[in-house]
C-alpha cells in the first residue's frame, strides 16, 4: 500500500508546527499535523495562555486588595482555587476550540500519535509512515529539571498550574521570565515566594534598567529574591521542602518550582540519524528553517535562540512560505518582541543599552528615558517603571524596553519603532494619545530627539 | 514703566498653552503664560485626567464585582463617593505638583488672572500689560449646554466629576466621547443611565462598526440609550430631573448630565476687536497656528478640529517651533489619535471606512477586521470587539480602529501603522507578542495581506 506524499509532514502541533500547517495549506499545500498530545502545544495547553489567566486571576485578587486606594469597598474574602481552574481551562478549551476548528477548516490533517523521523522525509506514528516532500520539525520544548525528581512537592511550572490550591510558600528556582511570572501570580494570590536565581539579576535577558526596576517593584510587594545565588540540593520532608543554596542558606517553603529553562524535546525522535545537524539538542536551521538536509526544515523551540510562542508563529508562516516558493523575510531573533507578565510587566524588543554599545560602541548609543510618574494614566494605575529606548547616536533606534503595570501591551508601537528603524525625530513628530500609558513612548521619543514635553530632570 | 517684550505671550494654561510655553522656553525663548485658573488647564482639572480617574474606579468596581468568574472570592460592599473623589483629587494634584515643576523649572513667567488680547501684540491682565513679539490665543473651550441652566440635578461633565455621590439614575444627553465616558463609569458605579443621542449612533465620529459594537456592549451592561432621538425640554421637581424627547417620551432621573460638546472660550476676550479671524467662535489658522494676523497664533479647542488635549500639545509645540524658527511639520488632524475610556474602550486613527470610501472611492478601499475572540488576552479580560484596518487596496493603511477592554493602548501601533503609510504586507511580516491583545494588531494585518492566521470565517 503507498500512501500519499504529502508536501508537508509537521511533526509537533505547537505554535510552530501549527501556524505552519495553517500557512501551508493557505497557500494550497497538502499537509500532515502529526501530534501525541493535543493541537496548540505548550504554548495554549501548558505554557502561556494558562499562566496568563493565572496571572489575571492574580491582577483581580491586587485590585480587590487595593479597590479601598480608588473608593471601591470591597473585600477579598480567599482565593477559590478550582474556579481559578475552571476559569483558566475554560480559556484553554475556547482557544482549543478555535483552533480546532481553524485547522480542520483548511483541509489539514491532523495524524494523532507519537511521530518520530524514520528517513529524511518520513514519519512514523505507531507504525504508519508519512511521506512529504518537506518535513517540519516542530518537536518543541520541555521543563529542564536540572537533574531534580519531579513530584510530591517539586514541580516545574506544568504541575504548578495544575496545583488545586495556593502555596502558603514557594520556593521558585530560576528569576527568568516563568520564575519571575509565577513569583507574581503566586504572590498576588496569597503565597510567600522566594526566589533563588544564578545570575546578578532577576530577568537577566532583559535590559539592566528593566531588572533593577523589578527588583525594586517586588521588594516592594514583598517578594523576596537571591540573585548571585547557585542552587545546592532540595530535601523533601513532611509538609514542604527544604532549598539549600551553595552559599549555606536553606530556604524552607511548601513547594520548589524549578524555573531554569526549557530544553529542547528532541531525544529519540530520530533527527540525528536523518543526518540533521545539532547542537546540544537543539536543531540547527538558517534564517529560512532550513536544516543542513534537503527537504527537512525546524521550526519554534527546537531551533536555537529566543523560546517564544510567537517566534514559532513566525518561523511556521516563513517556513510553508519557502515550501511554497515565496520569497518570505527570515525571523530575525532581534526583532522578536518579548513580553514578561508579571506584575509590573516587562515589555522589549531589540538591543538591550549593554548589547548596543558591545555592537555600535558607547561613543555611538545614545539612551532616553520617561518615567510613569510623569504619565497620568501610569498614576491613576498607581504603578511604577519607565519606557527606554536606545538609539544609535543620530540614528534609529535600536532597543525598547518598558516596565510598568500592563506596559506589555505596549510592544507593539515599540515593535515598529525598532524593525522599521525610526529615528527619535520620526517618532517625536507623533501625536499620542492622552492620557494614556501609550503617551509614555511618545514623551520617551521626544526626549530622545532632544524636546522633552513632560519629562523631569 | 516699560514692561518686559516676551518672545510669547500665551493667553490660556491648558494643555495648548503649556505646551507652547514649554516646548517655547526650552529653545530659548522668554515666555509669559496667562492663567485665570491653574495651569493645567481643562484636561488636566476638569476633563480627562479627573474623567480617567473616575473610569479606574469604575473598573475596579466591575473587576470586583466580576471576580468570582476568574475564581477570586470578593465582594463589592458599596462605592465610597468621598474617597473615589480623594483618590481622583490625589492623581491631579500630583500631575499638577509636577506640571507647575516643570513650568517653573523652565523659566516661564505664570502671570495669573484673567487675560484679554488688547492689540495684536498685548494681553492684559488685571491692568497689567504683557507684550509679546509673538502672541499665542489658547483660552481652551467650555462644556456646551444648549440654553438650558446648569444647577442642582442639571449639570455638565465638570459638576458629574465633583459629586459627592454616585446618582441612582442619570439621563445623558449626548452618545459622544464624553457621553459614553460617563454612562460607562456611572453604570459601572451603580447608575441606572440612559442615553439619548440626536444621531443615528453612539460615538458618531467613530467607524459605524465601532459604534454597532459599543452599543451592543452597552446594552449587554444594562446602558440604556436612545439613537435619532433629539432633546426637547427638561422639567425639574422633586428628587429629579424628567427629560422629554421630541419624540414624546419622558425619562426620569436624579440628574441630567449635558454632554453634547464643547464650544470654544473666546468671547469677550478681544480677538475679534484685534481684527484675528473667527467663524462661530472659533479661531481660525492654518496648519502652524498662524492667523490672519501677523504675531497672533492659536492652539487647542479653539481651533477648529478635533478638541483633544494630545492634539493641544502637539499644535503648542509646533507653534513654539515655528516661533523659534525651526521647521516643524504641521499636525494633521486625520492624524490625531483618538482614545474613547468606556467600557469596552475605543480607539482609532486615520479614517473611517465610510470617510475612506468618500475620499478614495468604494472600489479602491479595502478593509480587514479580527475578532478578539480570537484572541486569548482578550478572552482572559473576558472582552469583546475587534481591530479594523482600513486601507488602499495595495495601498497603505489608512485607518485604524479598536474596540474592546484596554484597547486604547494599542492606539500607538495604530497611529505609527497610519502617520507612515504602511502596506498590510510591512506589519504582517512582523511579529507580535503572544498572548497579548497587542497581537490583534498583527492578526488584522495578516488578514489584509491576505493571509490571516488565527481569523475564522
Amino acid at each position: 500500500m503507498t500512501d500519499t506524499v504529502y508536501d508537508m509532514v509537521i511533526l509537533g502541533a505547537g505554535s510552530g508546527g501549527y501556524a505552519a500547517a495553517l500557512r501551508g495549506a493557505q497557500l494550497g499545500l497538502s499537509v500532515a499535523l502529526v501530534e501525541a498530545d493535543k493541537v496548540g502545544g505548550t504554548c495554549l495547553h501548558r505554557g502561556c495562555v494558562p499562566t496568563k489567566a493565572l496571572l489575571h486571576a492574580a491582577e483581580t485578587a491586587d485590585a480587590v486588595r487595593e479597590a479601598g486606594a480608588v473608593g471601591v469597598r470591597a473585600s477579598l474574602e480567599g482565593v477559590d482555587m478550582a474556579a481559578v481552574q475552571k476559569y483558566k481551562d475554560g480559556i484553554v478549551s475556547r482557544m482549543y476550540k478555535g483552533l480546532e476548528g481553524l485547522v480542520s477548516s483548511r483541509g489539514i490533517e491532523v495524524v494523532q500519535g507519537w511521530g518520530r523521523l524514520v528517513s529524511s522525509d518520513t514519519v512514523e506514528v505507531d507504525g504508519r509512515r508519512l511521506t512529504g516532500r518537506n518535513v517540519v520539525l516542530a518537536s518543541g520544548s520541555f521543563s529542564k529539571t536540572i537533574g531534580q525528581e519531579v513530584s510530591g512537592p517539586v514541580m516545574t511550572s506544568e504541575e504548578a498550574l495544575a496545583l488545586d490550591h495556593v502555596p502558603a510558600s514557594a520556593v521558585i528556582l530560576g528569576g527568568g521570565v516563568i520564575g519571575v511570572e509565577f513569583a507574581s501570580a503566586w504572590a498576588s494570590l496569597g503565597s510567600q515566594v522566594t526566589i533563588i536565581e544564578g545570575l546578578p539579576h532577576l530577568v537577566p535577558n532583559e535590559d539592566e534598567a528593566v531588572s533593577r526596576q523589578l527588583e525594586r517593584a517586588f521588594r516592594k510587594r514583598g517578594i523576596a529574591f537571591r540573585t548571585s545565588t547557585m542552587f545546592e540540593s532540595v530535601d523533601r520532608h513532611e509538609g514542604g521542602v527544604s532549598v539549600r543554596t551553595a552559599d549555606g542558606a536553606t530556604f524552607d517553603a511548601e513547594v520548589l518550582l524549578i524555573a531554569v529553562g526549557r530544553g529542547p524535546a528532541t531525544q529519540g525522535l530520530g533527527y540525528e540519524e536523518a543526518g540533521v545537524s545539532m547542537d546540544r539538542g537543539f536543531v540547527l536551521t538558517d534564517g529560512y528553517g532550513r536544516t543542513n538536509v534537503e527537504g527537512v526544515w525546524a521550526v519554534g523551540d527546537i531551533v536555537p535562540g529566543v523560546q517564544l510562542a510567537h517566534r514559532g508563529f513566525a518561523q511556521g508562516i516563513v517556513v510553508a512560505e519557502k515550501i511554497a516558493g515565496l520569497d518570505p523575510r527570515p525571523v530575525e531573533d532581534d526583532l522578536v518582541p518579548k513580553v514578561t507578565f508579571c506584575e509590573p510587566e516587562i515589555a522589549s524588543v531589540g538591543l538591550s543599552e549593554a548589547r548596543a554599545v558591545e555592537l555600535h560602541g558607547r561613543d555611538n548609543v545614545t539612551t532616553a528615558e520617561f518615567n510613569v510618574a510623569g504619565n497620568a494614566k501610569s498614576q491613576i494605575l498607581g504603578t511604577q517603571g519607565f519606557v527606554k529606548l536606545v538609539s544609535l547616536k543620530d540614528g534609529p533606534v535600536l532597543g525598547f524596553h518598558a516596565v510598568g503595570a500592563r506596559m506589555g501591551e505596549q510592544v507593539g508601537e515599540g515593535q515598529l519603532m525598532v524593525s522599521w528603524e525610526a529615528d527619535a525625530d520620526d517618532v517625536a513628530a507623533l501625536v499620542h494619545a492622552h492620557p494614556t500609558q501609550n503617551e509614555t513612548l511618545g514623551e520617551a521619543a521626544m526626549a530622545l530627539a532632544g524636546k522633552p514635553l513632560h519629562n523631569h530632570g
